[in-house]
């Protein structure tokens, strides 16, 4: 079950960090972007290319000291299908040095069209007698404003395969209110009837961690929802984006984690892929360095980690 | 402008359909997807060959009397990178073959992840002194739950490529209502406060047909809802899915469009590809009856088409 593997790595490591993985051109060093991009005749490939490079040196230099890494999808996607085959390889590269991995992908449909989906990211392709991964990954980010019928194919798989999903609740954005924080009839708002929606979908999915094969995307930005979900969602894992470059400290972070230092993971990307452009050097150490520097920043707000 | 475009060609052809390309093993004629599983040492590759093979019999038998095509990409995502790379040649061919195509990818996040997405699927990649356009898509789909964060990105895109995206308000499925059919404290529901935030942020996009260039998936199994959203969004450009094998008919998608015929297209997906499971004959001959009945169904229930 991905939530007990996920928390015995966290505690392994004594680290509750996902490291993003948001290839952009201007985040990879000059002379790596340059060296593949030059007389280039394919665009695509040659940035792929980059990219591969690129997340192989971040997940070296990561993999003894942070749990799982999150592959953004929309960065692969944005090179066309040579970047999802990037994307394909990124997974299996960080699964290759022991990581977990996260897809960051919001996917969300219903019925066959969701199965899928989860095809691709939880299940198997099973066809000609072959059966399959497609993508290795352990996890996938969901969208549930379709209600369960858009989560609960995701939810078979995760059965079937031991892995989980992490469904949008409060996210981390400036806008996020304008949906979610409005409020319902009941007296709850719209992101706390998400939340309870989870909760109840995945109760008899619950590991032996406490928590449901289903998580919850809950933003470090809002350190008061954050608490507030903590304490209404007890059996829901948190993934925890807004750390660092969007403005969430260590101590709203906090906010996330129960007693015992489990039931959340706190997700860096730029802070960690780009550390090379603030500290200077080579950005496979500058990312290791900065990754130990949150490590020990959350070690220090969180208690029993 | 994406909307004005598509409001041409509805009334062109006298059809406001738009064709699902939502290929799975069981859909495809035995022969065909044997003749490509037989022997076949990548049954991911073997597959993508086969649906692409289905998809152009089905587009040359449909360009001439429906106007737009729309692969759902979790089917293909389901295969890994070869899906996704005949995800870009079946929508490549659908615009050589003059028809508008509608990326069902339900895409959602913030800020420059969104940017990406939209490049993918709107926008184009430029580098290497190369600038082209990603997946040949006229629209993609969706899902605003992040709030405006998540929707301007794609409608910068809009405004600078002529493009127009699609987002969820009342979708079709059984359980829409569990989180889009709550009582909000004002009386609305969550789908009408959806369909009014997409509304009043595209207000400055109107085209000549009197739609922006964000239009709304509204499912034709709540032709009450449907009636309602159709008079309280009088810029939104409405897809219907829903229609035939989800159970809404002619008579519950008219109430999509607007006095003049116009401000929507309905969706028909497994009735027109399967169709030759139910009357025999080769599979892209039955396509083209079962969307010329579909058609004059519409006709039939449409008034001003």
């Amino acid at each position: 079950m991905f939530f007990d593997t996920l928390t015995e790595k966290i505690h392994a490591l004594g680290n509750p960090t996902v490291a993003g993985l948001d290839p952009k051109p201007e985040h990879l060093p000059e002379a790596l972007l340059r060296r593949h991009l030059e007389g280039a005749q394919d665009a695509a490939a040659a940035l792929a290319a980059a990219y591969l490079e690129f997340n192989r040196g971040l997940i070296d230099a990561l993999c003894d000291i942070v749990p799982a890494v999150k592959p953004q999808s929309a960065y692969y996607e944005a090179l066309g299908w040579q970047g999802v085959r990037c994307f394909a390889e990124t997974c299996a590269y960080a699964r290759s040095r022991g990581m977990l991995v996260i897809a960051d992908c919001k996917r969300n449909d219903i019925g066959s069209t969701a199965q899928a989906y989860s095809q691709a990211y939880l299940g198997k392709l099973t066809a000609a007698g072959q059966s399959r991964e497609v993508f290795a990954c352990d996890a996938v980010t969901v969208n549930a404003y379709l209600g369960s019928d858009g989560v609960k194919p995701f939810i078979e798989d995760c059965k079937a395969y031991g892995k989980g999903i992490f469904a949008l609740v409060k996210t981390s954005n400036p806008s996020s209110g304008e949906l979610q924080d409005v409020p319902l009839e009941n007296g709850l708002t719209v992101y706390q009837h998400m939340g309870r929606l989870l909760e109840t979908l995945a109760a008899d999915t619950v590991g032996a961690c406490g928590y449901s094969a289903v998580g919850a995307v809950v933003g470090a930005t809002y350190p008061k929802q954050l608490e507030q979900l903590r304490r209404e969602l007890a059996h829901t894992f948190f993934l925890v984006p807004g750390y660092g470059a969007q403005g969430g400290g260590a101590q709203d972070a906090a906010f996330a984690f129960d007693e015992k230092g489990g039931g959340a993971i706190i997700n860096s990307s730029r802070a960690i892929m780009c550390a090379y452009k603030k500290t200077g050097g080579e950005y496979a150490e500058a990312a290791r360095r900065e990754a130990l520097s949150m490590r020990d920043a959350l070690r220090g707000a969180v208690r029993g980690l």
